[in-house]
């Protein structure tokens, strides 16, 4: 399938300079025809799909060169860890081992779990608000494959999936937002709860079942079934832009009622930022966004931010286990999250707080 | 009465340039001859009794010029709390209006309290550690007054108070120290309940019943019968002797064990202290106690000890107040203390946390 409208999303437009989108995903579920899905696969098919799928994924063009295509066991436990932070494979596809896979692409913007929940889970991340960017990738993807695999396909249901929530589309289009605004303003829960009635999931960091640390919320579709990919994703755009309106607003509402708050949040996390010696993943995420924030109200110089976003994902655990090049205790990894963040903002100027009417 | 060993708390000593015993006091309760205790007095004999206390002790020479001199009803509200905070009077006597009354002298070193608890609370207070030199001004004091009043005084029990726990020398010697070591080295409860089986008694900021804020506790003898005032006071010095050996020890330990918390916690009260826009009273407390322990171990100037001295107090509720000459509400004190201390430590070095083996 292909969307209809070309690649409207990617000219620049107030939306996607705001900041508040920092990606856009979306996946799609498919199985092989004639092939139970994963959880009731045995052993010999699993593998035999494996087989199947991987050199299958790993050798179409949009994929070359594969930065990544493994079998899930020969991973390392950090190697895993390190993929869920950077959104390419769940937390559930990083607990499996013989008889599942990944294929990366080069530049990580593609990834394909082989026999999650289902036999491919392929996904297209885009930086920024970018989601019919992201739908299109991921539908190229989707027809390169149908051509060498056949999927579970019923004319009166669509795509069929392990899980009924998935079955139609077997697509999941989701936006991650940084709402600092409104969990400041105090009208998050608010906001999520009207985003529900719209049909609309609201998670964490980490998707299903995380805690929204950051200020970061994921949106997704809940429902994959009776609308065609570009109704969903439509439905989702227009609340997107809707959260960012509110967002928008909830920061001038901040800037004129609540400056002196404003200004005690940003500044506490300047100055603990660049003075502490010990800090958690959560405190990072929290720190990261209170800044991110002041960057985008230019209070703090808008070229910080690239370096904000880089920061958000070097200072979770694996990164910085991976940094550091030596296995470290969690202590040991609060110390060096410190030393990190204080040696790569050191020399961010004071926030412009003369700017706010305090 | 006389202290048989002249200055010798005088004289410049390890213990008295540690900086762990902020203050030393000494108060006498005394009541005059044939009148009932204060909380018995019949209105009349209160007024009366306080028309002839409030004199006789503004005319010492010790007191005089009196920087106060007066009824307590003549006190307002902001009046009492500021006194209150200059530990000039105890949070009873601000309560106090109508045949109550208030005398200090011109360097605040010496205050009296008049119906109170019993008609006469006399207080010396000092910096540092100086019990001894506190003890003989309120032991000249109270001779001076003994030329001119009679006290209620028994033989075989000593001077008689309104409440048993005071009978005998109605003394009560106190040294404010300052344990931060105790407290992040978590030494602190221990310390206490050894401290209280030697019968001394280990209270807040504001004596009895209020929080150790700002890692400040107030040592003190709990009992007043049966030892003379030296007695007590010798045993009270050994104590606060052990305890400040206990503080550098666990000082010490801290600097070799825990230089990395310790680095943090200075850290991000420098960090919050500089970039914060509101700030309790409690908060403030804390963070100019850590600044306190950051100087004491030069990882700040030590000439920044006075600077915070100063502001443990001008940082209090009642002296922002005054401060600010108007009235504020809580949300303004906050904004108001925050913007004190920033423009008070604006420019000092950051702490030097090279010093350290993190």
């Amino acid at each position: 399938m292909k969307a209809e409208n070309g690649h409207s999303s990617a000219a620049p437009s107030p939306e996607n300079e705001s900041g508040i989108v920092i990606t856009s995903r979306v996946r799609l579920a498919r199985n092989v025809k004639d092939f139970p899905f994963p959880g009731w696969l045995k052993k010999a098919d699993r593998l035999k799909l494996l087989e199947t799928i991987q050199p299958a994924v790993a050798d179409l063009s949009t994929m070359r060169p594969a930065k990544v295509s493994v079998a899930m066991e020969t991973l390392t436990p950090l190697d895993k860890q390190l993929l869920v932070e950077k959104h390419l494979i769940s937390r559930e596809h990083a607990a499996k081992n013989a008889g599942s896979g990944l294929v990366v692409n080069g530049d990580e913007t593609l990834s394909v779990m082989i026999n999650e929940e289902d036999h491919i889970r392929l996904q297209a991340l885009r930086p920024g608000f970018h989601l019919l960017e992201a739908w299109e990738a991921a539908d190229k993807l989707d027809t390169a494959l149908e051509d060498k695999l056949e999927f579970s396909f019923s004319p009166s249901l669509g795509y069929l999936t392990a899980c009924p929530t998935n079955v139609g589309t077997g697509m999941r289009a989701s936006a991650m937002l940084h709402l600092p605004g409104l969990v400041l303003g105090e009208q998050i829960n608010q906001v999520i709860k009207s985003v529900n009635q719209l049909g609309l999931a609201v998670r964490g960091l980490y998707g299903e079942g995380t805690e929204a640390l950051g200020n970061l919320f994921q949106i997704s579709n809940q429902t994959t079934l009776g609308e065609s990919e570009r109704q969903i994703l439509d439905r989702l755009l227009k609340v997107v832009r809707q959260l960012i309106e509110l967002e928008n607003n909830a920061r001038q509402k901040l800037l004129q009622e609540k400056a002196r708050m404003l200004a005690d949040q940003v500044g506490r996390s300047y100055g603990i930022v660049l003075h502490s010696y010990s800090i958690s993943s959560k405190e990072a995420l929290n720190l990261i966004s209170l800044l991110r924030l002041a960057a985008d109200l230019a209070l703090l110089p808008a070229n910080l931010k690239p370096k904000l976003d880089t920061l958000l994902i070097s200072t979770q655990p694996a990164h910085l286990q991976q940094a550091s090049q030596k296995k470290l205790g969690a202590e040991e990894r609060d110390a060096f999250r410190a030393d990190l963040l204080r040696e790569k903002l050191k020399g961010v100027p004071e926030p412009a707080m003369r700017k706010l009417h305090l």
